[in-house]
């Protein structure tokens, strides 16, 4: 397979995953690295055998088909459309954008676009083994869900501010989760929330602690459970439930030795954060890219789902705001 | 230490529990068994050395000393009532009626009694375990729980117009749970439901399948997940969230035994049923009760704790006709 | 079902566990209690509604049928004699004899007796559920079995001379639970061990520590892992491994609490002790006796098996001795 | 970190995880493929950016600083002293011989060799995790240890003759876990082997099914339990029995979803096979090798592990012929 040339726009934290497995993947080569910060973009070339651009330069390179744009989320929507309008496949983590308005706004640029959205969990070997139970019957007819995504620690206050808040930053991939594993369209949402972990948290207008209460038209329930601060590493777990039992996909555990003594069984804790849980989930996506990149896939996470989810957060806002369900028409 | 005489007022599903667990307990001694069906109470009788009797026979026994309700619910405050002005210590079976207003109406008359409420799974040693571990601060400073309560296979549909629905006759077990484990009461409660399982059910006006979520005044939250039909068993499940971690209790196999080959590891099922799953906890329960009525340890269940959990019942089935969360002084 | 009257001879630590039970078996009820300590005899007579008596006063009852020999190791085969001459049914506790030749020349007044001998793990329903998966096939041809029998804490040194050491008091439960499992009995035996865990269980000439490993005609396999303390429980666990693929019975929890934070997953401790872990063995065991007792039923564990597991437990002391394996016919 | 340049030696099954594992070690460049077979040499040189070769047109280009042997394993001894003479650093895969002898004559040649023996095992993060608690005191003093190493299916019985036999192919990994983990090197070899799997191993005079004993000075003791076929995949399990509990690393499974239904609970099934379950072994080995090549390491396996592994493997052997324990200063 030929290698397509990309960029990566943004060597953040998110880039920092992306970057690497880019350089890894085969049918893709790194080739530039755009950061506004120089010495960020200039490092992650050096690792991965990239060079340095600005994003003018990368996409005005004709042997560039590809690009990741993983830049602040306020640069998400206006990175992806400069690229995707020079022709580029593009990768874009979510959000797309915290304006839901903003966001459908752009929706027709996007169409037929080789773009594929961040949502990484899709990709996950344990969900996906999840879902191709589901899939075979394995319970029967899927009734209801329960998604824990339970971070380890909290970002500190100060980040709040731009990230959306919790619903749109965080509770947006079990959103999409719960889109894809129900195989039906939430139809009412209603969310309560806490401020429990840090009351800076709360004096941003934020909370920490959240439960939401999703149902579809043929009254499946998916209850969300949220917290910002675990305490016990990333809790990331789905049961499924429908009419011949129950399937589950579980967390992952840092390693397989348990101690018996006295007091009782001790076992490793489990993964700890993102990168390290969804290592895998990372690497397959971008492989995925690659074959849409290629023109030999069809994106499995496009610009539609972006603003489903998006739909779905600002309901719980709302939601929240007054202790109501709200109904997904009342959204438009 | 002297045998209290007892006598178990109805034979049938609860009776045939109590009564056997009574006539084996220590300090308790079966005496009479009252059931308006004489055959189920001279064959309960034949089989713990008991005598089938009218309550009011058993009652004017100056031996007898106390009473074990497990008649049908809609005599359980009347018999409850009658024992207790009778001067015995009662256990009465839950709910103590389905109609709030006459419990409520009532309670006066129980103020003092040696009464225990049927609130069996504070009795569990799992629960209880759990329980423990959270006074311990095994996970910091409570924030939030899950509930699940699934039965597993669903009652006929004719059974449900007595059975007072969903949220008094099954979640009520789950909202005294909730109770005993948040360490504060709710104010506020949201409920969503569907009829998933069993059109039967919903023809009858009632649903099959609910999520609740309470929420106290400090910001603690708590789901309730209940179906009427699991299709694998008795699924009895509690995660408790703290400041530093996450506590569980969990289901119990039927046996240890596990195979593996090269299609993957196969349990055993889970417990099937209560009285397989909650036998300790029913036992533990008869044997508080003899404390209590020897008067050597004061009523861990009382009238009170049922007035409570309906009362969260009621919100419940408010909140679920109007589609809002329901603050506990809207329910007064 | 008619209650046959039973005399339970010795009231201590084996005796404080079947003298409970017969007296709540239906189909037995226990009539005399024996032992040579008059207060160890009355407490257990008021406990269980029966009466203290001496061995010939109970056997002399035509009304007794039934006798339990729970006596002191050396009185087992002279209680069991007597008994099985005066024509009663015999539930004898392990081991028959500590002596292979007396316990063999004793065999042919057993024969036809209804004599249940006390390997309590066969009537275990963890073990007795694997069995069942075996027999049906899960795992193909059984081809090898791993039996881990490890005691929580060691006996006091002085309790060591009386014992029969390691092989005929401990091991003995193993080497009947090898013979059930494995469907073929062993030609060959080798042993090793070591004094690992007190020295004075050495100074007694003993051993606290081994590995048995035992082979069959057809070539199965079988590997016996003991110690006297274990630091973390009862571990009681057998894994048995076929032609496609493996069964484990596994030990049992005492709760089902999980924690989980930091520092890792904690869970309870496993069974402590045998009264814990076979509690529900010792119950089948007697009920199995009620129905040899009356006909019912044909005995699962016999004499023979006492000879049988005496064998082996001589060729495991021998081979430890010589260094080597011991054929089974250089036994004779 | 400058990179060295490395000669990969076969480009057969293990070729195939070191090849590519060492193209992306930092601090390595694989630069060479030697293999005999010219197409599959060029395969893997093109799958990784290096370069067909002989063996000495490799070691003659002062350029390389380090071979990696992954030849036939009667290459392996040959293969690894050309190297090492050549004044290159040195891995290679297990065993180095068949024949003791011949490896013991060859010793002296690799002293001060930086020289890394393929035991990868000891490499991999479960039982490094294992080790590290037992380092720590986790079950107090070691006293036992259970070693289980199933092979998924049995190899065809023409692979048999040049394997060097179950002791020296197979279980040899398991002698050096066994070393490694006990601390103590044992004195003491019973084993006991059958041929069930495959009348075919047995027709070529090998065994298929074994049970090993171990014993060092101080009385510990080691059980080993292979298998060429298992049926339910690659089971590697090790449990560590110490004066204060028990430690084990125990399988991976391929995801975390369980199913529960009617009949049982369902997980995935356990790794397969060598390349997925020690994926990770087999990088951390290669990473370590990087560091002995640049001098920054001392070797966590040498050459001496190897001899020691093959007298065990001997002793193994000659037990099984002889019916007998084996002291290790017999095999001289």
């Amino acid at each position: 397979m030929q290698r397509i040339d990309v960029a990566l726009v943004g060597a953040g934290r998110m880039g920092q995953v992306h970057g690497p497995n880019a350089a890894r993947t085969p049918g893709l080569r790194l080739r530039y690295v755009v950061d506004p910060r120089p010495h960020a973009a200039s490092a992650m070339a050096a690792a991965t055998g990239a060079e340095a651009a600005t994003l003018d330069q990368a996409l005005s390179d004709p042997a560039v088909g590809a690009v990741l744009v993983c830049s602040s989320t306020d640069q998400h929507l206006a990175n992806a459309l400069q690229a995707v309008e020079a022709g580029k496949a593009v990768f874009c983590e979510k959000p797309i954008d915290l304006d839901l308005q903003k966001a459908r706004a752009a929706q027709p640029r996007f169409e037929g676009a080789r773009f594929v959205l961040g949502f990484n969990r899709r990709y996950d070997p344990h969900f996906l083994a999840l879902r191709q139970r589901l899939d075979a019957g394995a319970v029967g007819r899927l009734e209801s869900l329960h998604i824990v995504n339970h971070d380890p620690a909290a970002p500190s206050a100060h980040f709040i501010p731009t990230s959306g808040g919790l619903f749109k930053d965080f509770t947006i991939h079990d959103l999409d989760m719960a889109r894809w594993m129900l195989g039906e369209e939430p139809v009412e949402v209603f969310a309560t929330a806490s401020c429990l972990v840090d009351p800076g948290i709360g004096r941003q207008g934020d909370v920490d602690t959240a439960r939401t209460v999703l149902r579809t038209a043929s009254g499946r329930l998916c209850v969300i459970s949220n917290t910002r601060r675990s305490g016990y590493g990333y809790d990331q777990r789905i049961e499924a439930f429908g009419s011949t039992g129950m399937a589950t996909a579980g967390n992952v555990s840092r390693d397989t030795v348990q101690v018996f003594d006295e007091h009782g069984t001790t076992a490793a804790p489990i993964a700890y954060a993102f990168p390290e849980r969804y290592a895998e989930s990372y690497r397959a996506q971008i492989a995925h890219f690659a074959e849409v990149a290629h023109g030999a896939a069809r994106p499995r996470t496009h610009y539609a789902d972006g603003i489903a989810a998006l739909v779905l957060a600002e309901a719980c806002q709302r939601s929240v705001r007054e202790g109501r369900s709200i109904r997904l028409q009342e959204q438009s």
